[in-house]
């Protein structure tokens, strides 16, 4: 997590400020549900709530901190110096763990909530785009070469139904990590009732953890930051794809490039694609934040210490850059610069060409033997690579096919239409509506 | 994927006749579908069913494999050996990764159903031993010390619980794979009608693929093997735990031996818990497999073949492996030897210095300053510390504390029922019953 | 480590025969040396040695092992089939992990020989390539995108630059795995004298392993085999380079196609670079394998052995699929079809724009002030960008340009040599000589 | 990179101030080369470096950037503020990136020297406890099960060997990323002469790039993350064994509690081995590092934008990070309290038992067949494992074990020495002096 890859909404949820507030605010509950099981005074768990609207300082916590080299402590003292005498029955029966992991896990839900709603832009500006160039024809490639005509709204659709299943993957692991554990040490409720457990779960809108051990278990986490790692992939398929589509031989679409910008206009060629680029890095980053996660998973017996690192690492770095990845890839998606007529262009490079396979069919179908038929292509189709000829002009010329083929039926075999009919399906099926 | 950790029905698999079994059946109900809209005859289509009961020749395929240079199309030459001239209907506008790639999904999701019914036995060997073991008392550790006690059943409720977890996750991980795309080259449909998909999917149990570029989306795969790379890390933490029972200075627990096994006799401690190491090892391999998985997301274009050799990799090993390895912590946690009495005695290794926090929470409670309370409890403990004493009979015998606890009072905090009382509601949780 | 990405001589490395041949002659050199110590009789060395010949029966050990279920004991008892009663004096005062660790390392060494000798391949290939296109002008870019020119041949020279850095990494971590070790349970050599380790070392061309602790410590494992995950970067990043050349709109450079081979002549540009994407697909896998290694260095205590499943399968699959990917990109790069004319026409494709620098800076030479450089350059490449003009004649034509620079000066500017010029500095820095 | 885990002399080295003193410096001597060569005046040289003692603001040179959206043009900028006019002829014929990628290097560089010097202090202390504890006995364990005996000395030795190791990788990982790179845009020195680069990599203590391509290749980097990598793998085996040793059972060794650190006197056994798991969790951070590193190499043609993002991180990140983590290392081992009375009790525990295989041994050279001398011994030990008898005492008086071996003989078999005869052998390789 760099200022120069963070948002700050995102960075926020990382704050010490905000840690704080979530330490009061689970503290302060847990009060509650104690006075109302009478465990302790019904005043205290008021006067608690009576710094409710403290700014926590985090200077003088930290302070504490150095003297008693313990972070809830320290935070519990500084809480006292608010709330007074009463702040003595504050985290009875509990554990440094239940706050430390229900604060984690609180944050993580922030954080996860930021990130469905950084999908969720995404999800519009690649359905715009989509809609906006459902029919823009270009040439599909596979292994970086020409195959058959395709739609730039079928490449946009094809990212939206992959983000949208990432949507879905997210509120999973969302769920995933939704839990609260108030159960004290080693986990066994003894010095405390289950039932502040439940409270404080319903309060802050979480389930309570079934089991745990002390420390909510890490295999949650470990889905995860998996889980987000997986995204950053497909932001990384995305990336991947514009920048090819920039490169200066294809230029079918561009990053917008404000008139401000550098960006030589000595070489107006020059627009690079930076901010894909930077996508892409960002993408492996994320990517590598899951294998400590998951490693974080075998901790000793009912808990080690181990974990606390990683995530100190990982829970920031890992949720505030894929939010900077996912806000920036939904600007690029929404200001792409596309160029429909490079891209026809570039699709009638082989004049023709890339219908060879649909004459050769009509060709066996008027009862040519397969033999013929691929010899009446190839020979057409060589004058087309070897002389630059047209392929629909070679093809009419030539008399064998002409008497298997009119120059309707010739014609029609070099309609785009044909590739594109099953387009509105396809977008039913991935938007619903086409 | 090596025969010393593979089992022969997860290995069946990724035999090349399972897979050609498969190919078979996604050509023969495209054809059943072509028939049906009239592109092909119905006969044609009848006559492919005519190799239903066929063992195809692996040998013979690779021989024209050789020849042809592709496997498809060398599939499809030695069908037609079997189907003869019908077979040219066989595939008509379909591309070779319309098979591939549905065939690599139902062998994803035949894994993952040999996988689930591992976990189902895992967990039904864990609940077992949960129950036995509920109210078995021992030691929780927390950094590897002594804190406070727990129950064995409590660790194997643990582990049911997180398996269950990865249970959840699997059947969606399951879900992710189990799709199909019969959508020609480059995903368009130009070639053949969006209803043959429909067919062929409705038939082997899978979804449509929304949308295909040819290749079904990777995103899906680098899902499906982070669900097994986390799943493994679950498997490592159990083994982690176990491996630490059976150290010599703890001897908790113990892998089962068989009376015939080695283990030196003459050293009868010298009984290595190696397959819960193996199992370590194991879930180091399946957690690697996941990366590849996610750098495959990024293909160039509609599609490139970088996926595929490490697909043909991983699909095997990460499933293989993960079968093997939920197989064989089943066996461990099923015949777990537990030792009781050694968790007793380690338990009692501070002759009662874990209960200090409950005799110095009582102090308090009887008025007894803070302070002072930590001061009587301190001076007591140290002597158990420093000389072996027992702590009941030291605090029973200082008139300081006899003054504010009567002896039952102090027999009382060493109750190890007050540890477990809340041990049927965390079953009830985890298990729905206690 | 499958046959379709396996070569016949680094596999063979890893079969039994080889495993047993190793551990023979393990066994037998340290019979040798515990003869000269006189700790056991010289006739049982000598009579060791007879089995020198014996192509041991791996079916007869696997049967034995899976009685005794443990695999050195089950060799040491067939070995004995073949020696005779003297075979009792075999591995005396030697612990498994001797004869393991060490022939582990004696696989690896050998294993670095083969991709040692597979990068001089790919070395010499790399070299005549760059020599035979030293001079052959293409564009470079940068982002993607079009910047200056430089030569094929420094494409080839920097690849070679790389890979010969990868063989200097290489040499040394060979070296790192090159130690034996033979020092009887937890290393500390109670049962067996050093001078055995240090004759058999010898014998093997192996450095002593300096402490052991029962097993060769796995740092050097882990170093190994993140070499290897460096190198198989680098195959990507040539890989890559390839697919980009090839790719339709740029097609400097493409794959050998064998006559043959399909690459549809009715589509004769669908030729795939289908084996650079497969060798991305393997980089990936190679690197995957370096993690598991890694996690297997803190093996606990003086060992446990989770590293063992771990190197049952990475020694064979990175070595087995790095040996694999050198040889096909070796093969890729000597027989790569390059096309001098289609890189100048793509350096071409702005009409002389890549060379707006040059004549900017000529003109701010000249005396003109960079505000006004800038814009009778900006000026001229706008029509150059806009209308398709050739940047050359705009420029002569221009008489603000005329008055600062004459035509042969204009030229000058033009003359790919400038960027050329220093090509054979760099080739005598990579290969000494130009 | 977070503060708490930072050192402060590390984390300089990735400060703004650092960065821009770098900048300088590179461009500064570039000028004097320049000057020599009759490019650029000799006064424009010396003005530069007028700029020598500058204090740059950062606060400045951020605002320009946010004007130019450029790093570079803005240092320069407010260089121009500094040096006046004459900073026109300041990075005539560079490209940024030589810049850039210069000064990374040299960070790195300065990074490798802190962590030399940590290891260096690393190797002192690891030294110091082995000679300290050469001969302080200890048990074997593999496993985690008893073995035979060691010393503690010689975990400490094994612990110097690795890290020794890892300062001759590191060594080698600084060489490879100490180059320097002044070779213009696609790197082929068509505007500045190489021997510019020359004067540059000389004064700044580097060597010369053989052939970039504008950016450095990035398989140096690569292997520098990785090697750091591998050093984080060997703390967290030197950190999982100290966590090991104080387990609460074992308690052989112990992280050093300062008087006034909390661990509660109530529960005096109550001390974490908190740094050890802190160091656990660091080892995890720095390894993923080293994989986006990896990925990083394979740049696009000459060069791509996308390793930047990934090293602004990782650059730091791993540093910073590692550095922490080894001068934790040698704090924890500096102060490591060793408990060599618990070592002598827990070899004990068996009473005996460890020397089984000596007495088997000694049974069969009196001439006792082996499987009666079995059978003697595992007699004696079932006493010893099942009703808790002494060893020695038992076989003293089995008079079948009496008829073959003396009181004495039986004794010698127990002596201790007989493991650590060879502990000077091993100091001698491992230290150079015992």
């Amino acid at each position: 997590m760099i200022p120069r890859y963070s948002r700050p909404e995102m960075a926020a949820i990382w704050s010490p400020e905000t840690k704080f507030r979530i330490w009061f605010e689970i503290e302060a509950h847990a009060c509650d549900a104690q006075a109302e099981l009478g465990v302790i005074p019904k005043e205290a768990a008021e006067a608690v709530w009576k710094a409710r609207d403290v700014e926590f300082d985090v200077a003088r916590i930290d302070e504490i901190e150095r003297e008693v080299k313990h972070d809830v402590i320290a935070f519990l003292t500084h809480l006292a110096e608010h709330v007074g005498p009463e702040a003595r029955f504050v985290h009875q029966g509990m554990t440094s763990s239940d706050v430390l992991d229900t604060c984690f896990n609180i944050q993580l839900v922030r954080a996860a909530d930021i990130l469905l709603a950084d999908l969720d832009a995404l999800l519009a500006a690649l359905k715009r785009r989509a809609f906006e160039h459902k029919d823009t024809v270009c040439i599909g490639r596979s292994h970086g070469i020409h195959a058959e005509p395709v739609t730039f709204g079928l490449k946009m659709a094809q990212a939206y139904a992959e983000m949208d299943r990432n949507r879905r993957r997210l509120a999973e692991a969302r769920r995933e990590v939704a839990t609260c554990a108030i159960s004290g040490a080693v986990g066994t409720f003894a010095n405390i009732d289950p039932r502040v457990e439940e409270h404080v779960a319903r309060k802050l809108g979480l389930e309570v953890e079934p089991i745990s051990t002390q420390v909510i278990p890490r295999d949650r986490h470990a889905m995860f930051f998996s889980t987000l790692a997986v995204i950053a992939s497909s932001v990384e398929r995305i990336a991947t794809e514009i920048r090819h589509l920039q490169r200066t031989e294809v230029l079918e679409a561009e990053e917008y490039f404000s008139p401000g910008q550098k960006g030589s206009s000595a070489m107006p060629h020059k627009r690079n694609p930076v901010l894909t680029e930077n996508l892409t890095g960002l993408a492996r980053m994320v990517r590598a934040y899951a294998l400590p996660a998951m490693e974080n998973v075998a901790l000793w017996h009912e808990r080690d210490i181990s974990h606390s690192s990683v995530e100190r690492m990982i829970g920031p770095d890992a949720t505030v850059t894929l939010d900077f990845a996912l806000a920036r890839l939904t600007g690029v998606i929404d200001k792409l610069v596309v160029y429909p007529e490079n891209m026809m262009k570039n699709l009638n490079r082989f004049r023709g060409l890339i219908h060879s396979q649909r004459v050769l069919l009509a060709l066996t179908q008027k009862g040519v033997s397969r033999e013929d038929a691929y010899r009446l292509v190839q020979r057409n189709a060589m004058k087309v690579w070897e002389q630059g000829a047209d392929f629909m002009t070679e093809l009419k010329a030539d008399p064998d096919v002409a008497a298997a083929l009119s120059p309707e039926e010739i014609e029609e075999k070099f309609d785009l239409g044909y590739h594109t009919k099953h387009v509105d399906t396809i977008f039913r099926r991935v938007f619903g509506e086409a």
